[in-house]
């Protein structure tokens, strides 16, 4: 028998990097899955394929979303990024940059994109600590989704089981980091900023640059991306 | 309060058409979203436009859908199409015509475009009757997606419930075919065949061919469609 395979969604950011180093570490061969969908960076996608280059995956593929049904989110539409919010601000509403029912559509991809291979593992970097108000980042719909990912394919009815691995669930963002460091993993590949410079240095301002570098102080490690100032 | 909307998935064919007139009869909003994957033929998105447009639908969309993933299927690839197969040869086995966890991906958009409409109804007018051995056609599978619908979105968080309906699951092709008649769907402008010739006509030897004459036959009409011989 082969080595088995897993498809791990990455975003070039820290969380996904780290799933993708777990899987990984478990033996799994890596087919890293990607999307593009509008997004005003593409130091994301620049990042996503440095990182599944250093970690071995077999193979990258970057999917292209049209983006015609998602209106109303500052990752896609021309919105302002908000910066400067406080925890508490962040942790009280769903945030501007939220993409409608992003990863379900990621999650369906990568479930197609599994049927074809004949993988029957499925990683996706969510945390449901420092989950930043996302609705698909909660551990029941992981849960939910498992049970779709079995229904939807050949492979539950012929009786195999795929399984949604979110090995960050219950982690934060500093313990994510100190998990993916104990893994080898290099964040200097990674991007995390809604609002980069003109030479990918991120902005130190938006939720998730304020969530990144928040990790790194706890963790008691300096982020090795480059900030503006 | 202004009419309710309902985003209703359509191909074109039959079964979505009359999933679309039983939202209409049920007095929503239509909200029409059709996908553009790689098809051999484009005679079924020109079918879905005339359909949206005859039931009154307020908005129809297509959206593009990578194909890269898909390996495997003769919908999207350049496999034959099976022709002239047995009742019994297309109850045996999961046909060559599926597309990986495709329902998953039109489910998982409808999801996202029904967010950010702020409609609460999605329509899909799957089968699990004459389902033609997909995996995602079974009610299971629609049970499944409503629970993971109202975890993965604001609407679920802020306490609104997303239905997912499936008006023709327990219904054979010529029963949705009667019941279509009764809503006045005019069937000339429905599109069906896998293997269509240049002027759009119908081959009658593919499966959902077969299963659309055996439907018309069974409901003692004549299909308006133009068939190759």
């Amino acid at each position: 028998m082969g080595q088995k395979k897993a498809v791990v969604l990455s975003s070039g950011g820290i969380d996904s990097t780290t799933a993708m180093a777990v899987a990984a570490r478990e033996g799994f061969e890596i087919y890293s899955l990607s999307f593009r969908y509008g997004q005003r960076h593409k130091v994301e996608l620049e990042s996503a394929q440095k990182v599944a280059a250093a970690l071995g995956a077999k193979k990258h593929l970057v999917i292209d979303i049209d983006p015609a049904v998602f209106g109303g989110s500052a990752l896609t539409d021309n919105i302002d990024v908000p910066k400067g919010r406080s925890d508490a601000e962040m942790e009280a509403e769903i945030p501007v940059t939220y993409v409608p029912a992003r990863n379900t559509i990621f999650l369906s991809y990568a479930l197609a994109w599994a049927e074809v291979l004949e993988a029957f593992d499925i990683f996706i970097g969510v945390t449901a600590v420092d989950y930043s108000g996302y609705p698909d980042c909660r551990p029941e719909f992981i849960a939910a989704l498992e049970v779709l990912a079995n229904l939807a394919t050949k492979a539950g009815v012929e009786g195999k089981t795929i399984r949604i691995h979110a090995p960050l669930l219950d982690l934060t963002k500093s313990e994510i980091i100190r998990l993916g460091l104990i893994l080898g993993v290099d964040y200097s590949l990674t991007h995390s900023c809604y609002d980069p410079g003109p030479g990918g240095e991120a902005c130190g301002e938006c939720d998730t640059c304020k969530l990144r570098l928040k990790g790194f102080r706890e963790a008691g490690m300096e982020d090795p991306v480059r900030y503006k100032k």
